[in-house]
């Protein structure tokens, strides 16, 4: 899968991923208006919203993208009507052809750990017929509970033609809070960084490894540090846009020939209806928006990598 | 809420808590083969045997156990199917007036971790209705991105009267890879049980705070120290029995007077039929079997602190 990433990435000249994010304030009004006359004022009504408003921007963007990063909390928000549109995201997603990172967060003792792989990443059986409950392509794992939590997501991986990228220096402002304290005169952060390049080193697709690695845009220093202590790893970036991070912070999480690393955007893009440059392509026009704040990011990056 | 766990703990002299984490390999065959036969090889299926096993359980052993703990991964796996098990296993414990914390270890950005306490804890609204999306009356959370991943928690307890146990030392045989790793001096779980002593003084119940910790029964020694470092902390103890833990290493998770403390049991209990020793109840008698398990437990665990 990290091969089909890479491949995707180079084909549509963009190494950016929209994250689909879906919250009350993003979606148009109108659209939970006329679910909510379908469906009451119901979770129902809400899950058919983030649906309908998410197949919206995908049909709009799905040919400049490499990969589509839903964030399942927003979905969790809603319960089972959110989660039953967290699923046909994915599965409409990978129909469009789309990389699809299920942006979890999951991990846990051993055991518990096989059990979210398989839910996100791999199959279960039921007597003699082979289920896919989620079936994302990629799922970011977070490690705290240190190598046995993350193992059993390597396996599934590996079973599967899979990836993860797990959390190593994350884009919000008390990050550093645990992260990057000193161990040994290194960061925290370094530590996860150096056993991840462990991993990834034996976890190889035909250049880089499906091992990845989350490092906020908000932090660009580390992005250089962590880029070389990683050279095998993909690196996932959140936090450009909204949060703060812009092209020229990016250039350090990249290698040298405009590969290794996938900038995300949500709000930025999903929400660019919202934003003075797009708002006269109105609510009505959310998706065309997201389509031209793709461009636009799209030629962001590209000018600082130049 | 806190305040509900500590009164149903002294009610029914029980410091425990049923780890409701069930898979395939502890399911008794009939019930599977039951719901396969009316749902077929189906993911509804296993989500259906889930919902019947577990209310087994929770009928047999309610009246003798202040809370469970069903663990979400092991309902994740089966996808929709097992969220629907998940959900009505909640509600059907809450109607029996046991407090339901939700294993789910989630933890993110800030306003991602919003998203989850909401889900988890908290209330949705749809227009002008309000919806609890799944309702748990505590969840564990993992701490790695720091206070502003755990702080919209806190926020929905407080406004919920809910609660949550924060990752601090797991039971896990990898637990210590970061957690043990010396910082100032100090291992890193300390400065975690620190920062938990800090926001757990400003979410007071009556005697403890809402705001309380994981750790896990496989290392007591660290358990000594943490009691300690957080005083005012309900500590949340997995590992006992499969994983290892036994009676007489739990006594310096608790308070002089027996409380602070409540030990999870899962496999030890919800499998009790597979163990020689409650195996001629046979796997009909499960419920049963789970039961014997509970009082067995409850002596153990009364005679170490004796």
């Amino acid at each position: 899968m990290i091969d089909k990433l890479v491949e995707q990435i180079q084909k549509k000249q963009a190494p950016i991923v929209v994250g689909l994010d879906p919250t009350e304030k993003l979606i148009p009004d109108y659209i939970i208006q006329n679910k909510v006359s379908e469906f009451g004022e119901t979770l129902e009504a809400m899950g058919e919203a983030i649906w309908e408003y998410n197949k919206g921007i995908i049909d709009a963007v799905y040919e400049y993208i490499p990969a589509v990063k839903p964030q399942i909390a927003m979905y969790e928000r809603y319960g089972i009507p959110g989660l039953i549109a967290f699923k046909r995201t994915v599965d409409y997603c990978k129909d469009k052809g789309l990389v699809v990172i299920g942006d979890v967060k999951r991990g846990d003792i051993g055991s518990t750990s096989a059990a979210y792989a398989d839910a996100h990443l791999g199959t279960v059986k039921v007597g003699s017929k082979t289920h896919k409950p989620f079936d994302e392509d990629f799922a970011t794992v977070n490690p705290y509970l240190g190598t046995d939590g993350i193992k059993p997501f390597i396996d599934v991986c590996k079973e599967h033609k899979k990836g993860i990228f797990v959390l190593v220096k994350t884009s919000n402002p008390s990050s550093g809070e645990y992260q990057d304290k000193l161990i040994d005169g290194k960061p925290l952060y370094e530590h996860v960084g150096e056993n991840i390049a462990a991993y990834a080193n034996d976890c190889m697709g035909s250049k880089y490894s499906y091992i990845g690695a989350v490092v906020g845009a908000t932090y660009p220093e580390q992005g250089k540090i962590l880029r070389e202590i990683m050279p095998k790893s993909y690196i996932l970036v959140p936090g450009y846009g909204a949060q703060g991070g812009k092209g020229a912070d990016l250039v350090h999480f990249f290698d040298k020939d405009g590969l290794g690393a996938i900038i995300n955007s949500s709000r930025g893009i999903i929400g660019a209806y919202q934003n003075e440059k797009y708002a006269h392509l109105t609510e009505h026009g959310y998706a065309d928006a997201a389509l031209e704040a793709v461009k636009d990011m799209i030629a962001d990056i590209k000018s600082a990598l130049n």
